[in-house]
């Protein structure tokens, strides 16, 4: 592989991250399932993130960058249809910033009416996530607002780490964490504080395989997405950051099937009464349909990253 | 008020149980949120008990009783339609004992297929609770299966206070636990554990609010129940060893509508992606329409202590 120059996290990045979003993000608890739960030969520990501020992990990241940097009058502006621009929408009314959103144009109108209702300026550009970021980044341009990114900046990838800063302190011996995989920023994140002590699984939907794909060709690649989890982690290619940290501290990636994951999320229901949205149900499928088998005495974290989905589907 | 001469429960009595138990129900997490959180001005310790095995906290009581008694080959026999019953199931299937279930006539078709669907053989007998609780009794005396109470039996409540066990260690310096009130199991056995040692509320549903109708006699009494809470609080009596305990050692009782619950089982969904069922969330509605004002610095405690029921309701 190719050396670059991208500017990575470190695990002190991390640990300054979680100084600086501290009392702006909840602690979020874990819970331990018995081996035999799940249909799974091992017992688990559960990083209960949906439970964050805006029903996922990515406040913390945004309040990192938010806090980092001076944030101008014009405030934050973000591409995204899904738990990025909520987190945002949550950040700005906390912090006092105004934010706009930016989703293609074919974001579903009901998405589109629920980031308003949210109180969002949203505009709609480009055909895909890729065009709606160009836009966003010409308005950044335009306004002074400050850019965001759903997963591919330095201040967010580190804010993302903090879920695994918080994991190690209250699970000390845990050996291995499985955590999804979209765009990279959490899995990034949390592989950049751990930075090889602690073995790192990336599992990822089979409608959209970023990672999976990108180590297959030996470089970053662009796939086209879908998929029962495609509302999270449908990123059509890896974060140049996340791709990075992969190479040294990502030990391995699991790809599941959708049917495995809509499983999975059902598990989660009918074993704990956890409403997890589709992706964050994806490290769980990876350990009920053994594409991750644990050892024995390996003490295993799965991170339940987010909840926003509509709970009907479970009834 | 008269003294009686029904045993209750001790703190020795609920920290055997805890012993007892250990291994066979899960330690269910913390979860803290800042003031401000729901429209409440404290911030607020929530246990996660609807993450507990068959979705309620009803598996601890009913572990403790049939770890405590010899269990005959007729197995167990409970009158109940609703959180005890699934209890017993999970019970009777961990620990290889047969299982009957009691519900009354009038019990909802969906729900005895639920039952069955678990495994129980359920029998409908009687107009009401009370008279599926004497069905259960005669069928007890004609087996030889051990007879459990949804609430009122000495190691069912000793076990149910095990919740208040747990709490104090993982929350030392609790003042003040807000637990929701029925036939009073799980009120009464954290009420026990803590002994005056922490301030406990029980709360009422208006639809059931045995506890508080009773105070108010000055004696146990037997209201009509219904609302929105009913499945789940809607017993028409305080169990005897309950009102025993709340005498001396629940400090106030706040009766909170219908409408309420509803709004704080809302509320739990929308800021934590919590999907608790109206009973469940009768505390916390209880803190949001300022039935109970904590003071300030005052350490409050709120048990989430079940998710039985339909998502599809939330969405």
């Amino acid at each position: 592989m190719s050396v670059t120059d991208v500017p990575v996290p470190t695990s002190d990045d991390v640990a300054a991250a979680a100084d600086r979003i501290r009392g702006h993000v909840r602690r979020t608890p874990l819970v331990e399932v018995a081996s035999g739960t799940f249909g799974v030969g091992a017992p688990l520990v559960l990083k209960l993130e949906l439970l964050q501020h805006s029903g996922s992990f990515k406040p913390r990241g945004v309040f990192n960058r938010a806090l980092t940097q001076d944030v101008p009058s014009a405030g934050l502006v973000i591409a995204s249809g899904g738990n990025a621009a909520l987190a945002l929408l949550h950040v700005g009314e906390r912090l006092g910033h105004a934010v706009e959103v930016f989703v293609p144009e074919t974001a579903p109108a009901v998405k589109i009416a629920k980031l308003r209702r949210h109180g969002a300026r949203v505009h709609q550009a480009g055909r895909d996530f890729a065009e709606a970021v160009v836009a966003s980044e010409h308005r950044a341009a335009e306004t002074g607002a400050l850019l965001m990114h759903a997963y591919d900046q330095m201040e967010v990838v580190a804010g993302q780490g903090t879920v695994g800063l918080e994991l190690g302190k209250q699970c000390p011996d845990v050996d291995t964490v499985l955590v999804a995989c979209g765009g990279g920023g959490l899995a990034g994140g949390i592989a950049a504080w751990f930075d090889r002590r602690v073995r790192v699984v990336a599992v990822e939907a089979s409608g959209s395989p970023t990672l999976a794909a990108s180590r297959a060709a030996g470089e970053r690649v662009t796939i086209s997405v879908g998929g029962v989890a495609a509302d999270a982690l449908g990123a059509s290619r890896i974060g140049a950051i996340a791709w990075e940290i992969a190479r040294r501290a990502i030990d391995e990636v699991v790809v599941v099937p959708g049917e495995a994951i809509l499983d999975a999320r059902r598990r989660l229901w009918d074993e704990l009464r956890i409403c997890a949205e589709p992706g964050a149900a994806a490290p769980l499928a990876a350990l009920v349909g053994g594409g991750y088998v644990p050892e024995a005495y390996e003490r295993v974290a799965v991170i339940v990253c987010g909840g926003n989905s509509d709970p009907a589907s479970l009834s």
